[in-house]
């Protein structure tokens, strides 16, 4: 526009450029004093059906010459685009400043109120993202199609985008759809986060494509302990870093305050139901209101479970009033926790209650890391309000003593939980170092949950990319893990249909499965991984040609991302090539993005096109209506290469137990060691001949999954002796934050 | 504006509008394209010094008829506002429609595009409060002067402020500062509130003044269990009610991840400590890099605190090590407690550290309500990001075993804590039911802190109402705590001076400080209180005078509001209104805007008009040089009416360590039941002969103030049989929550 505006001011001094933007929306008054002084305020003060008018009046003014006019759908529906259109068009056209436009911005148009950032050199994640000038997000949001009735802004650089649009854009197709997985990594991390970032920075600002990417809200405890941040590293990074890894717009600490609430319900019930005979307990859950008791419509979905089709609390019969009133949980089958977002290792297990005023009633409980919290995983797994508040109802909380499943709507919180919730379920809008759009949405824990961002940002980012555009979205830990969970829980839930595989591999991580020395946080690297070392590599390869297996097994083409380190060796990049390329992956590239951004990964971007276009057979590996067992079982041998698996004591009684329950036909997340395809950590490479231990199985009811444990998973992370928290500060002067990595 | 364009078109039937909105911001074409289309974009292109040029360039146009300039400071502080503005008048301004505006525009202005609440007889306060469509926040923003760049958008409704505009309005004078306190309360509540915003509707959509009223954050537990929302009733709430009792901007959040990172970070280190060698934990603390190592900026603030002048860690001698690395914290001495913001009663006694992974180091802790943290005081006393950063640091949590207070600097995590504080310091701009502004920000527990919303929030408001407008604050609890504590502890550390005390008073209330039956929470009234009872009333007046004298003892006029009931008798009222009068209150008014908004509250807002006129001499009541038991002791005599205090051992003892440790010329911070002007709660009235026993002191070092126990206080609320929330639920179709109250 602005430049449309000058080529015409060359080309005609006298130009008086009269362009009026009319942006017509819920809040039109004050959208006209804001967007255009007062030129069309006293024009347009109307609602939709006199738009038209004052289309034509302000299209006939002879100082006007060009008209962009903003409509958001539900205006639209009601005045008819076409006449719109034909209230303008040709006259207005011929200066080439017109553009009817239903609520989208061409791309580009606005990016030049937008710094990017230039790759410099500097090591420094958070100097590099304060190199960069974000662009506004309120512009971001225009830039990528949204229309500000459906933007909340939260600050200059983060923005909630509210579930309508889906409705707006449901007749518009889906872009292409990219899942970004990774080989077995060592430790440290393979870079997934910074290929996701780097990639879509690539098709994004550089082959001028539009782009999403969908990435996880990391969980803000590590990042005071030894983790640092996680928005990607170098010049693929999500911008402002400090924005991304504290609070961002209070999702997480939503979860946690509903979480929490839950916990204090279960254990306040059960000490009021200790305390109170039935009769008592039945007169204060339906107390005396105006001389009148009535059930809350909660209360009258428990009611419906329990087959007592009454809604007059006069009416209940005795029998009928125990069976409403008391919950009868078992103090020992209480499987909710509390959860914090802190590493506090000191609330692994704890005993509560301990205050006299609970009069003996203690037990022993624990805290987890808030992502790990069900609701955590609801959020990710959920397609709209109703379904949010459906799924959050029926979360199991405890056992009856008489074997019946507890849930949070049993103890009249579900719609609470949902109230909390609210905004939760709105993706959060931020941006790339290069000024491409990102969705930060939920960041359920990848070992006992499935580890993948939200579904609703990914439906929202396809609608808007449009069928040439790309989303691309990260599954947690390697593909064993992370994908398969992506593939048979996050697809089968949203229904989406991915295009290509993006499977990262370093020269690292392949080393290590050739037999390379134990890496370790915090230690130096040894000299194997520092110097060329091809025949560890070409051993090592086996990972990553089982982990494109697993790919191929759901039908799509793999695409493999070689992320180089600086003491990579040329030969030691053609070799992970052209492995990869024997083991039929659709193509393999290497990638310096962290060093060059989005640069470093055009032939990532352009390998990842040409794949886009190949043809593909999306298949899930196993049918949900097959026995608990023989699920885990598929899962075991064709991903993991188990020979078999054992369903210990625990185990095997869960199986009957859910089954009994109907809870069997829900897909598996295995809660399984990211470190090795095998159940053990220190197995590198491809093991052989084993056979996977269940030890348990638990049921995440309200996000739709059965959780086996194989090992034991620490569900709340400690501080070390010296928390990374040592060197981060503000600056008072600059407000600026010092310290995050 | 609008109005003007309007009149303008009505006396000129040919005139078309070029009226011009030149905001000149950071984002100076960002701006341009959003708020001008592209008329001045191609001619604005400057950076600050430029703008005087273009200024000119437009102003000569002779299509623009007039112009608005809104300059933020900073580029007021480069181009020199006198040139800007002989730049463009005289010419411009003969029509009328020309106004240079340092960034403000008039009241008034942006005022149609709200519809705000007309009183209807409803009784539901969720219902009342969606009765109104509220401004969109950036309107209310520009309406009370602030700056685009000043302001930061969390959604449609709420905004937070940048301390930034502190330094803009440095010069303008304050408005008048008016605080909010009540008789002892039944615990039902008098509707001090309630008539905080009542009152400030009265002085702003009535009395067409600029008011500000600034209110606590309530905390989200108890929206959960008994108590429900706090934003008011009936027609004077602040709006909307859900978005204040929820999250709102994420403020007590960042309090429960900063509070709870301090306690994970005190239990981490005994466990360290107990488990590493004095050399161990040094090299761990200062950490080998690169082959160096070298202190972290806030370790060397603990060296200096430990006289310990280097800053080269191989300089360091053993015994220099030892006391920097070793805190020895004594765990029996641990002060600092975990939050959360959840009323979970099974958290108030708890054991701690018990899985293996903590090797036996258990201890018993215990959970406080959020808003019980030192930090939400300090957020709720400080003055400034910098000062903020101090008071963080200098929180105690623990002693060592030789006697030294342990403070977060010492543990390294003060500066993590002021990066996870620098969003919540910004107050929240909300409005009320009629459109006025509010500042909601910070809500310390009344009891243990000081119960007294931001210093920063009242700093603010004051500047932006001007030397005419009115700043409505309200302290919590009756006169004997709230306000003595407003005006000892948060008036001292603000400096600001207030001008009128109105204290609110039932004819309820006063029925029974005169010897009417107890008044329970969720009990039916006893019949004294719904009929009228002159003789309870009169002697009950006894309280109200003596909070009036209270008030008194500060030098300032009180305006009793008189919190009308529709049981109460006009004998009843009048009664009240005379027995105020001639305990010297400047003046005694009825007041109904629970039911009538703001016009029931006018005849409040001109009482307290013509007293903020009155002349007064405010005085504190005590000198804080005084010894820490002649502070407490003024207090129980003047504003309690004790004849004296008992220090019990233990407080004895801390009087002693405190003195030693320099903490004895803090404020004092009584922690008193609410219910009674005595510390027995049942004693109603005007008690005399009384002793008031001091069980134990704390101290609040971070936030300045000392808190001596008198009886014990509950720190976390618990969840009742049927709480509140089996009646709340989210409406998925229209997104609305039903059932807060």
């Amino acid at each position: 526009l602005k430049k449309d505006v000058e080529q015409m001011k060359l080309q005609d001094p006298n130009f008086r450029p009269g362009l009026v933007v009319l942006q017509v929306s819920a809040r039109l008054e004050l959208a006209c004093l804001d967007i255009l002084g007062c030129f069309v305020a006293e024009s347009v003060k109307a609602v939709c059906p006199q738009v038209l008018h004052s289309i034509t009046e302000v299209n006939e003014n002879s100082s006007v010459h060009g008209l962009i006019v903003q409509l958001p759908l539900d205006s639209v529906h009601k005045i008819d685009t076409e006449k719109v259109t034909n209230a303008v068009a040709p006259e207005k056209d011929v200066d080439g400043l017109t553009s009817i436009n239903a609520g989208k911005l061409s791309r580009g148009d606005l990016r030049d109120c937008f710094i990017p950032c230039t790759p410099s050199g500097c090591m420094d994640d958070i100097v590099i993202s304060r190199s960069c000038v974000p662009k506004p997000i309120d512009c971001l949001a225009r830039e990528v199609g949204l229309l500000s009735d459906e933007v909340e802004l939260f600050g200059k650089t983060k923005a909630k985008v509210q579930l309508k649009i889906i409705k707006r854009l449901q007749a518009q197709p889906d872009g292409k759809y990219v899942v970004v997985t990774g080989i077995t990594p060592t430790p440290l991390g393979e870079g997934k986060s910074t290929t996701t970032i780097g990639l879509v920075q690539a098709l994004g600002a550089h082959m001028k494509l539009n782009v999403f990417a969908c990435v996880r809200q990391p969980s803000q405890g590590p990042t005071f302990g030894i983790k640092g941040g996680a928005a990607g590293g170098g010049y693929s990074q999500v911008i402002p870093m400090e924005e991304f890894n504290l609070h961002l717009t209070g999702d997480i600490h939503a979860i946690t305050a509903a979480n929490n609430l839950v916990a204090a319900a279960v254990d306040a019930r059960i000490f009021h139901e200790s305390t109170q005979s039935d009769k008592a307990l039945y007169n204060r859950l339906v107390p005396l209101s105006g001389g009148q008791r009535k059930f809350s419509p909660i209360q009258i979905n428990r009611l419906k479970k329990l087959g007592i089709e009454k809604t007059d609390p006069s009416t209940l019969t005795e029998e009928e009033i125990t069976r409403f009133a008391r919950l009868d949980m078992d103090p020992s089958s209480v499987t909710w926790q509390r959860v914090l977002d802190t590493n506090d290792r000191f609330l692994r297990k704890i005993t509560i209650g301990q205050s006299p005023t609970e009069k003996g009633y203690t037990r022993e409980a624990q805290f987890d890391i808030t992502v790990a919290s069900e609701i955590m995983a609801v959020l990710a797994l959920t397609s709209s309000l109703e379904d949010m508040r459906q799924r959050l109802a029926k979360m199991v909380v405890a056992t009856s003593r008489g074997g019946q499943p507890i849930t949070t709507e049993d103890l009249g919180v579900s719609g609470a939980l949902a109230v909390l919730m609210k905004d939760a379920i709105k993706p959060n809008l931020m941006q790339t170092l290069e000024g491409t759009p990102v969705f930060v949405h939920a960041g359920p824990f990848a070992n006992i949950a499935h580890g993948n961002s939200s579904i609703l940002a990914d439906i929202i980012a396809l609608k808007l990319v449009g069928p040439e555009g790309f989303v691309v979205t990260e599954a947690g830990f390697g593909a064993d893990i992370g994908m398969e969970k992506f593939f048979n829980i996050k697809c089968r839930y949203s229904g989406l249909r991915p295009h290509v595989v993006v499977l990262v591999a370093t020269v690292r991580a392949l080393k290590m499965h050739g037999g390379g020395p134990t890496v370790t946080a915090g230690m130096p690297l040894p000299k194997e991984y520092i110097e060329e070392n091809l025949e560890l590599l070409e051993k090592g390869c086996s990972n990553m040609t089982k982990q494109i297996e697993n790919a191929q097994h759901f039908g799509l083409p793999v695409v493999v991302a070689v992320n180089a380190f600086k003491t990579d060796t040329e030969a030691e990049l053609d070799l992970v090539c052209n492995m990869a390329k024997a083991a039929r992956a659709f193509d393999a590239v290497r990638c310096s993005h962290w060093a060059e951004g989005g640069a470093g990964a055009l032939a990532l971007g352009q390998a990842v096109q040409r794949a886009s276009e190949a043809p593909s057979k999306f298949k899930f590996l196993y049918d949900l209506e097959l026995p608990i067992a023989d699920k885990i079982r598929i899962i075991a041998q064709k991903i993991y290469g188990a020979d078999d698996i054992e369903l210990l004591p625990e185990a095997q009684h869960k199986v009957e137990l859910y089954t009994k329950q109907g809870f069997s036909k829900l897909p598996i997340c295995m809660a399984k060691t990211h470190l090795s395809l095998s159940h053990e950590a220190d197995k590198k490479g491809v093991p052989t001949g084993f056979i996977v231990p269940i030890r348990d199985i638990r049921a995440s009811v309200g996000s739709g999954f059965l959780f086996p444990l194989v090992g034991t998973m620490p569900t709340i992370p400690g501080l070390p002796t010296r928390p990374c928290f040592y060197d981060i500060d503000l600056d008072p002067e600059t407000e600026q934050v010092n310290g995050l990595f």
